[in-house]
């Protein structure tokens, strides 16, 4: 018979920081305090933190900040090594740093932790100060606005008035739209690659998708589940909404060029995994159960279903109408899960309403990933794009 | 807290058919009385039998057969209604009965349930003669070959040494390519939709995640589910499963149209379905419990990933060279999941090997499923081919 995916031992309950593990690069910021965090779909959170990192340093007048919203799996630690506290290396580490192109000797660098999260902000593996318990299944949804607004409580207590960018890809690229609708005075410049004006049917279905495959494993356990011994947690269900995503994040031509019908040792006519794309997968969706919270997997997804910049505005187009920054918006050819149709659409309608936006197509194989694995192709472009639109303090006297 | 899908609590543990079950226009061949049916993967099965059923009459020279080969989740109702014992009507209806594409009136069309099916076909909830419960775990994979080394002897048993044609689509043109290549001499017309000569990563990698989902589900028991209790069996692992495949066989654009963000009720920020296309998703999944075999599932899976016409016969190319049958070749522009780079490539392999292949690229927007979907559009197409290639008897003197 079939030999699933065998989980080490050690493998958490949830992957989620928690006070105690090593901070690496992380600080905090204490969204609320001493008051509730109220929640755009009802309710609130009585103790809001962000976990944050920062690369380069804050000019005299606040004026070089740029602030990087991460995807759904991404996390504060944008750029640098992994290492104690991070599981992995910077999520955008090929466009952050000295000399590249968000320019780390010139520019100061944020990047937080979304509300919802579980790297270090509040979300479900946090303890909820009203029970002293991890809030597990009693975490509410979250939504991308929410997030926005936990951010700017960190920009406000880091004197930053004004972004010089804000950019992001896919939920980052959610978040940074919101910043613009929601504080336009506050976003100088904005940078959204391989994300839509609100979620699509397909991307809900995936997302659904997802839910069904964590709920479905009985170690789920509806949500609370944290107080598991490791390899009690929900991991299958996890990895498998993981090799989900993972697969819908790439492509076939991807595929094909990486994988072709290459086999791990034989070529067997078993039901056990036989071919190299089998393994891939179980990796990759283990990979994620190490770091990752399966609750937040879920929240954040739903944080994306619920995205549509024209709710509670009248239309998208009033949303959209509120941008006031220069815009750059980025495609990826082979990207089917955020296809460029509906970037297409984002900057058509911000050119019709009068904004200065451009778009460039990305012509990469990687598919949604693309925004994450072509930094060489993607940085130039937006360090071009800034150098026009935002030039640092002092350029235009060169 | 989120309410995963609900199954009703008459839900079957296998919705295979089985004996006693009403046989609604199903026949019965036994493939291989008083001997084991070898397979070629190793190791045989000890009583094989194919359900089929057939539309029209077959000709005093039996010269008038039509194969039509089913997908992975079809059987071998075809044509005609729902109904006791078809728990849908046929999958090709608008392409098979009286003055359509394939015209009952003229032709002898039969279509078999394939070989570790589960609409009546020897497979895994049918019982093991050697130890009289069902084969459950211990069914071996069974190769496209098999099943089509077991039509061939349907096809003995029926009186037609070769048909006018062999038509398939997905699973079914596997089937059908392999026809021509392993009969060469049997098959007088190929037609081949939305298929490809050998399983991509990406197909074997959606397969793999089918595994995966319905082997977390504790109620599969490793493939031993059979004497579970209605409700008790993996319906939960095979819905999740039926999702992602249901999502990979349509498209962005067609999950758009249909569904955009509508909702089932009203925009909540909660866990529990809140959109239309999430509804769907969950309908689709117990439709497809209700009717199919979560063993056979997989097995019909694997049976995909090992599709690869050039295995054991040098190469590919060499193993269409054995094709000698005039070929139409049908691709949709929107299939992500057998892209038409795919069907292309086997056009253009065919063609440079001198064969006679025609390429029909379907312009429509549903994705993999549009070869079930757009029967108005394929059939003249089909039914074109056919006349000019392999004209009925007596044709010629019109």
């Amino acid at each position: 018979m079939s030999s699933p995916i065998r989980p080490p031992d050690d493998l958490p309950a949830s992957g989620a920081w928690r006070p105690g593990d090593p901070v690496g690069d992380r600080r905090f910021h204490e969204v609320t305090p001493g008051r509730r965090f109220s929640l755009e779909g009802g309710g609130h959170l009585g103790h809001v933190e962000l976990a944050y990192e920062t690369w380069g340093t804050l000019d005299a007048t606040a004026s070089n900040a740029v602030l990087v919203c991460h995807a759904l799996t991404g996390d504060s630690h944008a750029a640098g090594r992994g290492g104690p506290g991070h599981a992995t290396p910077g999520w955008w580490d090929g466009l952050i740093g000295p000399g590249r192109p968000l320019d780390t000797d010139r520019d100061f660098v944020v990047c937080a932790n979304v509300l919802g999260g579980c790297q270090g902000s509040t979300g479900p593996a946090s303890t909820d100060p009203a029970t002293g318990e991890p809030y597990g299944s009693t975490f509410p949804v979250v939504s991308i606005r929410d997030m926005v607004r936990a951010q700017a409580s960190l920009a406000d207590a880091l004197g930053i008035s004004t972004w010089r960018a804000v950019v992001g890809g896919s939920m980052g690229g959610m978040q940074a739209l919101e910043w613009a609708v929601m504080y336009p005075d506050r976003v100088r410049s904005l940078v959204l690659a391989s994300t839509t004006a609100a979620a699509s049917a397909l991307q809900i279905a995936w997302s659904h998708i997802g839910r069904m495959a964590v709920e479905a494993d009985p170690r789920f356990r509806g949500g609370d589940y944290y107080d598991a011994a490791p390899g009690d947690g929900p991991w299958r269900g996890l990895a498998v909404a993981r090799m989900c995503a993972q697969v819908t994040y790439r492509s076939d031509e991807a595929f094909s060029e990486r994988f072709h019908r290459s086999v791990i040792e034989q070529l067997d006519f078993t039901m056990d995994p036989v071919f190299d794309v089998e393994s891939y997968l179980d990796y990759q969706g283990l990979k994620l159960v190490r770091r990752f919270d399966a609750n937040s997997y879920l929240r954040l997804n739903r944080s994306m279903d619920l995205h549509d910049v024209g709710r509670g505005r009248g239309s998208a187009r009033q949303a959209l109408s509120r941008v006031s920054a220069p815009v750059l918006v980025a495609s990826v050819r082979s990207d089917g899960l955020y296809p460029p149709v509906q970037q297409r659409s984002l900057h058509d309608d911000l050119q019709s309403l009068g904004a200065e936006v451009e778009w460039v197509d990305i012509d990469s194989p990687h598919g949604h990933d693309a925004f994450l694995i072509e930094t060489a192709t993607l940085g130039p472009r937006i360090a071009d794009f800034l150098d026009r639109h935002v030039p640092p303090a002092g350029a235009a006297d060169d």
